[in-house]
Order: structure tokens, then C-alpha cells, then sequence
């Protein structure tokens, strides 16, 4: 890894380095077929191989059973914000959404535009700073479904506990910037989706596990790329599939499973998280801006004592070797994302440059 | 290229040997930046001057004009089935389509879901071997456009003038299997999409050129993303676009600008598609399906006289290092594909293989 760099970046973000060396390899040859990934007819036996597995090890590390279906499809999370209504929301009914952020409000504008919607809790009013407790969220009488984002990279807070749904009510979770960086009990979920771009791979393939009988709610008159039984049926190759991007997600899914599993990875990332938090709160110069309770392992957010010492921060963490690490344009501040591929040493070289930083400018 | 074998895949295709190797190396590091370019933040410097530069060349080679946007988007060409209706079909019009095989045909059905559709002229009662000519076709009164598939690989045909439209009659293309395979006379197109997966780069990018105009019909209630407004407002940034598929689609223009251009590759297309047709031709064993004036050059689909010597050919060629002869399963026979990729030595290749095994077989 000599000639790379930290990279904090909220995602795209870090890959394992023996995921992309493996890539590497099979950009020019396929398993020793003499036929690269990216050029493999996705109807042969060697792409079978690749999303046979991928699929079999997302459901071996997360213990998905054959009711749910796992799906590889396009158009990221942003596209889910409308194929989640489409399929979903029945004549006259409602979705229930918790607003915890920019990505649950992205979702909800695509849900008004085709039903009605329901905002059942918000921390808006507080900055998004914290995760609605139970008792501050309210659910409509029978909704559709109930759909939360379980991890919120722009304000860096994230559920440490499944919500509290009423019986029968599918819940559905954008767990596109934390999938798999923790156990995740399926059962409680009726579906979950999850751009890859943050734990699972490249940009361009989304993973979709969702209940089966849950498709099939949607008017069979929808465009069929948009009907989620299409892809069901079709084992999501009713049209070409992003064959490159699933391939890399496999390998992620690979490395995640040598690497012990999501037991194993939600314990590493405690650690890793723990180490940045703890400097913080012991530091004079930087504050995290999510409330305890309900801090992100995946994207600390913090600031400094001026903007002035954030901007001169960022800059030389940048010449350090530490990319990313400036927050979101509609918050500021810093934020460092610590997802699944960014190994302890990143995260420990980060705390001893904020620890320099903080004696050099105190 | 020692370890690799002539791929004569439909699609996933082919991609060129020093694409492959650039791709390999940006996969690991993106231009020094101590960063791959899966890892690239989207909204970063480096991955911007990927997309401008894919973007940049795409003009070049076709000249493009300003007043047309040029788009990267997900979702294949079956994407742009229901959007091109969603976006251009106003209430009560309707959208012809020239019936040249399995892929207009999806596209019709798509199209029937969201508004009328005539069928302008049709080669389905001649199995699709040939292009409707001028007097085979006849335009509904006032369309809200026209739309063609400009090359079809499961019949291997292949429109070799562009169409007359009534004038003002928005022309919308699915140029898929045959773009930039030879100059494209943008001006005559409204529209032109194409997957990647042939001619342009890896599955997981669908490459849109459009006139702005276009844009604006479409009703401000769909869904964000399925607006073409939209990602040419966000110059195909809304959400987290397909960024190593992007990289590698630049990768493969500047090959392809390196080689000439459109008009030399248009060149080196006829005479790889000559060598193996002329050879078709005058075998006794073997005929081509497609009549000769509509005859395909990206996708040769061919007989031998009987199944058994079909079978028999298609897994020696196999064993022989050329790949992916086999017809589509909905025709038979054989069908090699010669997208931009594939080197003329490649067809030389097959010729012998074919040669050797009629002697063989006689």
C-alpha cells in the first residue's frame, strides 16, 4: 500500500487492497478464461460463477434466507427513493418516513411525488443530530411501509437499534453508507437496499435484499425495469448487468468473510471508531457535532475552535497522505469515514495528526 | 496479448488491450493521485476531470455540438426503453418505431405502457433479415418521434443510411451495437443512446447524446432521476455516477481518436467485416441470414448446412481460442461479432478456423 493514501472520503471511498488487486487481475483475465471480466458475455458460465457468488455470500454473512431475494441493480440509492414507492405504496395509501437527514429527505420527495407520505419523526429542528428515540416517533394508522436511513453521512449519526415498527408494517432501510459493517438481523426488515459505493464496492451497482411476496404489491403496468418482480424473476439479469462492479462486491464480500464477518467487522469498527471519538472529546480544539447516543461509526463528523484552523487542517492533512476528510459543503467542519476497508493504522495516523495539528496550533 | 483469446462475444464485448491495461492501473492508483478510481470522491477534482475528458472526447469524435447535452447515465439501453416515452411522449401523441428485431420490439413494448405506438414499417415477417426501405415505412401523421435501432445483433442487420424523417420529427436512435463503429451525423438525431457494453466500454454505463430542447417536454412529476432534465442540469451528477465504467468509456474514445477517428475505423470496420462475409460467400458450407444490402458489420450471423456441423464447429472454435460464436438462442447458427475491439487479425483467425474446418467436414 506504500504508494496510497489514507482516504477519509463519505464514498466513493476506500477498497480493500487485496480487493483491487484481484480486480486488477481480472480486468485482463477472468480465472484464467483469457477473457477479462469487463468482456465476458453475461449470459456465459464465468458470470454465472461470479453473481452465484456474490449472491451466496451476502446471504452466508448476513443469514438471508430463500424468502428474500438478493438483487444487483443500477441507478444507486437515489433510484430506490422511487422504486420503493412505485412497488410499494398502493392506491390511497401512505409511507411513513423517519426524516434523520439530507438522504431521507431526498427519499421522501420521491415518495410525494407518487403517494402520500407521512413524516413519523424528524430531528430536523436539532440539526439532524441525533436518531429519533421511539417515543418521539408516530407511525400512521396502517402505513405501507415504514423506511428509515440507518446511517446518515452527512450529520454522522446512525440507529444503534432496529426501530420499533407495528406488526405487519414492512420496514425498509436506505443502509447504503453502513451495510455490513455490523450484523444485520434480515427478519426484522422487509427490505433493505444499499448503494455500493461506501462498504460493499465501486459506484454502480445496488444491492436490493428484499422480502419476495413484497413484489409482487406492485401494477403490473409499471415499466418492467422498474418492477422489482422483473428483477426477481430474472435473477437481476433481465438486461446486462454492471458485471464488473458485482465482481468487486463479491471480493468484498470475500475479504468481509475472511476477515471474521460482520461480528468481527462491527468490533473492529468500534475500535476504529472509538479511537477518533475518544481523541475528540478529550481535546480542546475539536467538538463531534452528533450527540452521543447517536454517533455514526462510519462518518465522524466534528469542528474545530474557528474555521479558520478547519480549512488550514484539511489542507495539511491532504499534504500528510489524509484525503477527504473535509465535511459536507451544507454542514462544514470535518468529517472522516471510516468504513469498512479503512484499516485501525489509518485511523491512528489520523488521531496522532489531529494530536500534532492541536499542539501546533493551540 | 498472449494469454487472451479472440472474444467474438454480442456483447459484453471485447475491449482493447491497452484500455485494459490503463483501466488495471487507474484501478490501483488514478494518475499519481494516491487514490484508485473506484475511491474517488465523485465530487473531487480528479474524477471531474475523468467525466470532462470522456465527455470532451465523445465531441470530438462526433462533433457535437453545444446544443446538444452528452450524458452518462445507468441502467442499459432498456433504461432509455421507457425514459425516451416518459420524457417525449406528451398526452395523446404517439411515438413510431421501425420494427427491425428483438430490441425495437422491447422498446415498443415498453413504449405501449406509457402512450400510443405505431409501427412504422416492420422486417418481422422476413424474420428481421433485412432494413425496411424509404417505401416499406410510413410515419403516423405528426409523431412525437421517430425512433430506429441502428444495428441489430441477433439478426445482424444494420441501417446503412440514416432514415428520412418528416421534417421536424425528432429522430431518437438505439445505436447500442454500432456506435461509433463509423462516423454519426449527429445533426440528423434528436437522440442517440447506446450501453456501453459493445463499442464503448464495460456493461454499467449507457452513453446518451440529446438536444437540449428534447429535455423540456417532460412533465416536472416524474420521478427526479428519470428526468433528462436532470442529469443534464447536474451534467449526469445528480447521484454518484458509475465512475469506473465512465474512466474506462474515456479510456476507449481516446483509443479510439489515437486510431484515427470514426471515418478510420469505419475503414478498418468494412474490411474486417469483408474478410469474413467474402469468405462466407463463396464457402459451400456456409451462408450468411441477413440480405446483403442491410447485412451488419459489428455482429456476422451465419449458417452451416446442418445443426450438427454447427454444434460441432462452435466448440472446436472454442477449444481453437475463439470465443462466443454462438447465435443468439432465438435464431441458432453462429453469429461473430466484430465490435471496434476486435483486431483484423482476429477475423483472419476465424477465416482460417472456418476454411480449415470445411476441408475437414467436406
Amino acid at each position: 500500500m506504500s504508494d496510497r493514501i489514507y482516504n477519509f472520503s463519505a464514498g466513493p471511498a476506500m477498497l480493500p487492497g487485496q480487493v483491487i488487486r484481484k480486480s486488477m487481475s481480472a480486468l485482463w483475465d477472468l480465472d484464467g478464461t483469457g477473457i477479462g471480466i469487463m468482456e465476458h458475455s453475461h449470459r456465459g458460465a464465468a458470470f454465472q460463477g461470479v453473481i452465484d457468488r456474490a449472491e451466496a455470500l451476502a446471504r452466508e454473512l448476513c443469514g438471508i434466507p430463500d424468502s428474500y431475494s438478493v438483487l444487483f441493480l443500477q441507478g444507486g440509492a437515489s433510484t430506490q427513493f422511487f422504486m420503493v414507492p412505485m412497488n410499494l405504496l398502493g392506491e390511497g395509501q401512505c409511507g411513513d418516513y423517519v426524516n434523520t437527514g439530507a438522504w431521507s429527505q431526498k427519499a421522501m420527495v420521491e415518495a410525494k411525488k407518487l403517494g402520500k407520505v407521512h413524516e413519523a419523526g424528524s430531528s430536523e429542528p436539532d440539526k439532524f443530530t441525533y436518531i429519533p428515540g421511539p417515543d418521539q416517533i408516530s407511525w400512521s394508522e396502517k402505513p405501507a411501509y415504514a423506511h428509515i436511513t440507518s446511517n446518515n453521512t452527512i450529520f454522522g449519526t446512525e440507529w444503534h437499534r432496529d426501530p420499533e415498527v407495528p406488526a405487519g408494517v414492512p420496514l425498509v432501510c436506505d443502509a447504503s453508507s453502513d451495510i455490513f459493517s455490523r450484523p444485520l438481523d434480515i427478519k426484522r426488515y422487509a427490505m433493505v437496499y444499499a448503494g455500493a459505493q461506501k462498504n460493499l464496492g465501486p459506484a454502480g451497482v445496488t444491492l436490493v435484499i428484499m422480502r419476495n411476496d413484497l413484489a409482487e404489491r406492485a401494477p403490473k403496468t409499471l415499466p418492467t425495469l422498474l418492477q422489482y418482480r422483473t428483477h426477481i424473476d430474472k435473477k437481476s439479469m433481465f438486461n446486462t448487468p454492471p458485471a464488473f462492479a458485482i465482481y468487486v462486491v463479491g471480493e468484498v464480500l470475500a475479504w468481509l468473510k475472511e476477515a471474521g464477518g460482520l461480528a468481527a467487522m462491527a468490533e473492529r469498527n468500534r475500535e476504529k471508531a472509538a479511537l477518533v471519538y475518544d481523541y475528540i472529546d478529550q481535546s480542546e480544539m475539536f467538538s463531534a457535532t452528533a450527540r452521543k447516543d447517536s454517533r455514526s461509526l462510519m462518518n465522524v463528523c466534528f469542528r474545530a475552535t474557528s474555521e479558520d484552523l478547519e480549512k488550514k487542517l484539511i489542507a495539511q492533512a491532504g499534504e500528510a497522505g489524509l484525503a477527504g476528510l473535509k465535511g459536507h459543503r451544507s454542514v462544514g467542519g470535518m468529517r472522516a469515514s471510516l468504513y469498512n476497508a479503512m484499516p485501525i493504522e489509518g485511523c491512528q495516523a489520523l488521531v496522532n495528526f489531529l494530536a500534532d495539528f492541536e499542539k501546533a496550533n493551540r
